[in-house]
């Protein structure tokens, strides 16, 4: 109901005014004691509400997946430790937990995919964040090609497989200490490069900086930065850019 | 020419190794004294070469312009100056130049335009970035709306634009001070949103890392960002969107 | 009219759906070329839209000065340079334009004045931060004691002067380098203290950065932070309190 | 005594220099062996001296527990862990502890609430943070709303409560990531806003510098900025404004 | 006359319950229109104020090196310009300006100096701010070794002169870049060593932080840092030095 | 000997070349497997080599307690552990451990102590710091005054205690937070005041950077800073002060 | 086999199309399923893979030794666990740990040696730092001389060995600290000095940084820099400025 | 004369013993009123002293050009403009000016050049430092290839260069924005590569931070870093590996 509908059906006095103001002020989020589900997100934008574990009570979590679950049937869970995936695997045994990524999520099955978006990694350091990014472009229903451990530090390991690359709609590059995979990929494909910078490294990576000033000053041109260690982010991007390339 | 073409030529010696070699190696950009024109940029990524005009010496800049013209018949040029614009002018008196952007262009007549890409500011002092962002869009053949002046200190200026701004198949969000206005639009809309800092504010903005930092951390799904006040390569990032959303 | 309201109307056909839909959507701004005014913040803030005239061409400034002008009948600009002050004083005679400040207004003549907000500052450098705070509230109608040259260094001169600064509903610190004065008021005034950090120093100061740490990080309780040399900011805020504590 | 009525006393000789010398330079704070109970600050400033509980000894935390109770028959302590609970505790059977917030506290009975606070989080790992504040202005007396969870991914959720939010005295906004609630929240409201970046989030967050300076740098009107994670700090300012605006 | 003295006084009836009143708190500065002229300075710390002359307006300059030189006969600024010299000069003809360290002073003839105090600097560069320091220290009569361009890059020249620096009482270490003269020094000589980073350099100096880090983690003992630039409070404090090892 | 009587030596045949020429090289340190004894610091600074126990291998901090026992009868270690102290207490029974400041020395019974240092802290947490400072001095035979807890959020503490630190040939300021005391101090004593900053805070102090740049960038004269936490630096520094004042 | 010869038996149809497609593209690593071993590195740069250690799963380390054992006959890990260690030392008996420095190889015997690089420390504390460049260099068939103990607070100390230091072909000077071990090397000696700076020290050092802005800020010619506490770095380097040096 | 040699002259003496004293403490640098000349250097460490000439004044400039000139028959000056070039050229008619570098030099005629350097650049903006590299390995005899304008955007144009690249003893990469190329490059040779970050760029490069930490992130081996735009620092240490490889 749009907001003309809505109005026309209070001058036609088929909708109470008390129930159109309800309307125009709440109703699209679930109140619980301890947060505010978003239950408007999927029709706003397209994807339902991903809850982000860490650091959330046990019982909190619990009711959120089940809320969650009976809404839409699954639910995608990131940062979650292996305590937590005890805890919601007992009370959904059909859920799945990955203990690399911190992907802890319950799926329908035989879920189409569509399209195609590749993740690569300069170092195999930055696999765990390359696979929250591909988990999380799989569940919202993308097919992902993972290439990892190309790093520019050797060019032709990232050369034997740049077909691969440039057949993707969107290329999710994941690298940490100097970060400089995104770069050369956004000099030798032509869809966007969703760079992931990683707090892979030591000494003055400074936990990610470096990586993450690398890919802001790119000198290559079609490629986005994400957050540190934001593989989630990076899946969620490249799923809508999937997603448009098919005209979804 | 891939490469499995050209060895079978070798192999059928219509093709001299010599003549193999050359390709093999070079050939894929021009050399200039002060420069390498890369000439194969187009077919690699897309793309025609851009020039960045700033602190490129008057004869270069011309000899830069005369090249790529021959070739294209179009050229693309950012930061430029006003003495800059007028010396391209007089040599091509279909140039255009626009002072507020920075932007000296020589476009081809009546390209079409696809698609829709929406440039949103937090305020007037934003306006620069976002045309360098609107017009490299549009000389790269996207129609664009421009949504100027919206920043989250007025919610309901934002409000009243957000159906046009629904419609794009991505969003750039050109903001200073504290730049949240990519984090409201992330919530809001569907597709990508395309964050680019500016460095618009005083104190301790410290020349845009402020903008940048919000835009990074964005509480929002869907948010990609390019370098402070980075106009080109938003308007770069969100062709390429914009072409993969109408199929080309 | 409440959305209660309007949506009554509505209902009582008294009101048509376009007209309706129509102010629930914009109307509470003025859409200009380069621009919109916010003209619903004074119903929204209590305070209307101050124009901050940096970088603002002359054409855009005077518009905006006419337009504000008529609605509100006085305007209140910071930042202004003595060029544009110049423009906008030849456009209305009555205009005032303090250099020291960058203030440039037009104001009501005999406007009442209340409480009482004091804004000191630790050196001779820091004034002009503190007079846009001052003229700020003034503006505004609160009347303003100044205490300026009151730096920790010489605690003897502060101390001679703080039953005038307790006295006042909400005191302002303006102060660079090291920004101890905040502290020191904190521990002494029972009121709101707003700390302005300045750029005022040099060397390890890194334009402000030290003070605003200073007054981030005050052992003192009480003590809010605006952002370097933001004078403007400090007026505004204190005289939110100053209204409060006044009933209006 | 005010320093004439001393002075005249003196000249009467009805107070003897010795003791006038006494009254001038010390006899407002109370010596302990490791530290100095600053016992005029309820004169001084309206508020008695809290505890910062982090990193004391047991035994050193006890003594001063029992000494302000002695004085005022109540205390507050922030940042407490669950041992230093215990102990206080059991000395004090009336004592509280909230382990969410760190708050422990011994508090009077039927102690009368004025005005109005509204305390608002972006998330609901904010939530910590938040109820340092809140219980911080209850103790002192401060009427509290809470509104949790009202980001601005999900604008929907804060547009339903802010009538509740409109109708406080002050408003305090707490926010980790990128921290733009502030500005959301400053945009729409007539009172204060005090700003609480917390160090939610990951990444280039850098410890909730990325929330700090986003507050600081807000292009909205009437915000000011506390420390990190300082909770007690927002509650402890909330009150003064909350008072002024009470007449209190 | 001590507060206790003054205390007898108005018992004995000799002094006003008034002027007490005046002297407890105020008198020991003199308001100016524009500053507060700390006046008791030279009784509570032994050094008379100091002008800091930069961005002081013209007129103010004066009128301060009037007030000053008419209670002191003498008076030391720093960071003069020229024109500011120029203004200074034509109304006191004895005063001299060293454009190199900015020091603009007039100057009591036949001063007595004591002690030892050694300027030394790693590079020519570093000499301004060591002249700052020097003349400094000379006028509030100090004697003074120069020893300049002795930078580690050619510890021989360090070493040639070495005993002349180990006969001060304090040791003064100006440099930039790196900074490396104060540890080197603070291994060799008995007596403190102020170290004084200098914002000479380039790339990642970032504007003297490199030597300011340094400094303040130097592995030497017996090094105390000073703000970049500062070669005042060099002077200064090696002077509070020197003149307790002279039973000044 | 000096070099030049040794040179007379040679010439007079009185020394071998061989001998000078060891003597010219080396000698001055012992060598052990680990580290090399700087033997002849006492001789050069006047201070004897200290040991920084932190992360030293039991073997090797036994064998450097014994080799500096045996030369000087006395050591001073910084920053040791209880494990450490168990160890060198069991070796030396008569060495003492304070474990709030780490010091862990064996001293010379009844050593004489000369001049007045005094010791200040803003707050209880800055006292470990202080100690370092405090026994650092009296194991090089100055007195020591301790005057804690005396932070400017309340100025009346600090005032009561000024008269004896007044009396002190050099003030040690040690603060966390914001720092402010330093500055405060500087403006009231004439000698020099050496500011410690402390890693004490939360939040934006970003592990004593906050106080390190105020105290940096004091508006105050005669303060010279040490690093964060540099109590035994502070101690040393102070001694070198006092025995000059001395005339040690 | 150079692109020309492989071009050429193309030519001759003594390689197939397809095997030339595949030499040309692939077949210079090694694929492992969860990482590309780089067999072509040694061909390509002179040294053999090199196994970071830290972070690695049990499993993935045994098969990577296991591989780069069965081509080379000899593997070099860094910053290996003494967990690592063992499982490694359990599976190769030949193999050696060296639990200060991190370093786990199975060397070759009887491997020649050549040229000379000398490794010098500030302190003891960075010692394992300068192991571990010591051992690369070594097995990389270097000789090295270690110099450690030599920082600039005791000069001599440096002096004493500078004669076997300017042997050297290359000189790697570790520090943490204020690092100005390096610019004192640089002065003094006539061929490269690699600087190492070491995260050592405590306060403002930030973990290396510190150490990193000294040492790229030094005033002395021939000196450059790798990353904080990058041991195998500067070992590598130095290798291959001996080798040069050795006309290997 | 070696410090043996010395001693067995004052033995024999042949040297009187004043002498040896002068010659052991000074005499290897060469005092000017406003410097000391290093004219030991070029036996020290095999290069002669180079005048930066940044900021020097006209007569001091002039006068170490002559006394250089004097000892050695030329002379190399770094960061000079044109109006310094115009004052040596004047006096010195053989002196050369290379406006884009900034090198301004009086060099001798056929002076033999030995080995092979290659000096790369990311874009044309790193000219001018590349050439300050270049041509001070240039002055000091060796050989340079320039290899310009090949950055990792565009890969193809680095890689028909490699060939050349690697023949050199050692590889200089200059490169600003994100400097990837010093990654790529120390991946493909085996040589050095001496990577130096360029200002070049804008937004969130921070003045060349940001290659800088790019580039001591690197993940490849074999890379040492020089400071932000130091050309000559590379050109420097680029010959000391280049003569190390030629015998020299």
């Amino acid at each position: 109901m749009t907001v003309r509908e809505m109005l026309e059906q209070v001058r036609d006095q088929t909708l109470s005014v008390q129930e159109a103001e309800r309307i125009l002020e709440k109703e699209n989020y679930q109140e619980m004691e301890f947060a505010k589900l978003d239950t408007s997100r999927k029709a706003r934008t397209g994807f339902a509400e991903v809850v982000y574990c860490s650091r959330k009570a046990d019982s909190h979590l619990l009711e959120i997946y089940r809320r969650l679950y009976e809404r839409d049937g699954e639910v995608l869970g990131t940062r979650a430790n292996s305590h937590q995936a005890e805890i919601i695997c007992q009370a959904f045994p059909q859920a799945e937990y990955d203990a690399l990524s911190g992907i802890l999520k319950i799926e329908k099955e035989d879920k189409p995919h569509i399209g195609r978006i590749a993740v690569c990694t300069a170092g195999t350091a930055d696999i765990p964040v390359a696979e929250e990014a591909a988990r999380t472009a799989e569940f919202f229903s993308s097919y992902v090609d993972r290439i990892y451990d190309v790093g520019v530090s050797g060019m032709h390991r990232l050369m034997s497989r740049i077909k691969t690359i440039e057949q993707a709609n969107c290329v999710i590059a994941v690298a940490g200490m100097e970060g400089a995979l995104a770069s050369v990929l956004g000099g030798m494909v032509s869809h966007p490069v969703i760079a992931v910078p990683t707090s892979v490294g030591y000494g003055a990576n400074f936990h990610g900086l470096s990586a993450l000033l690398t890919m802001i000053n790119s000198c290559a041109n079609g490629i986005a930065v994400v957050n540190i260690d934001n593989g989630y982010g990076a899946g969620y991007l490249a799923t809508q850019i999937n997603r448009l390339a098919c005209q979804v």
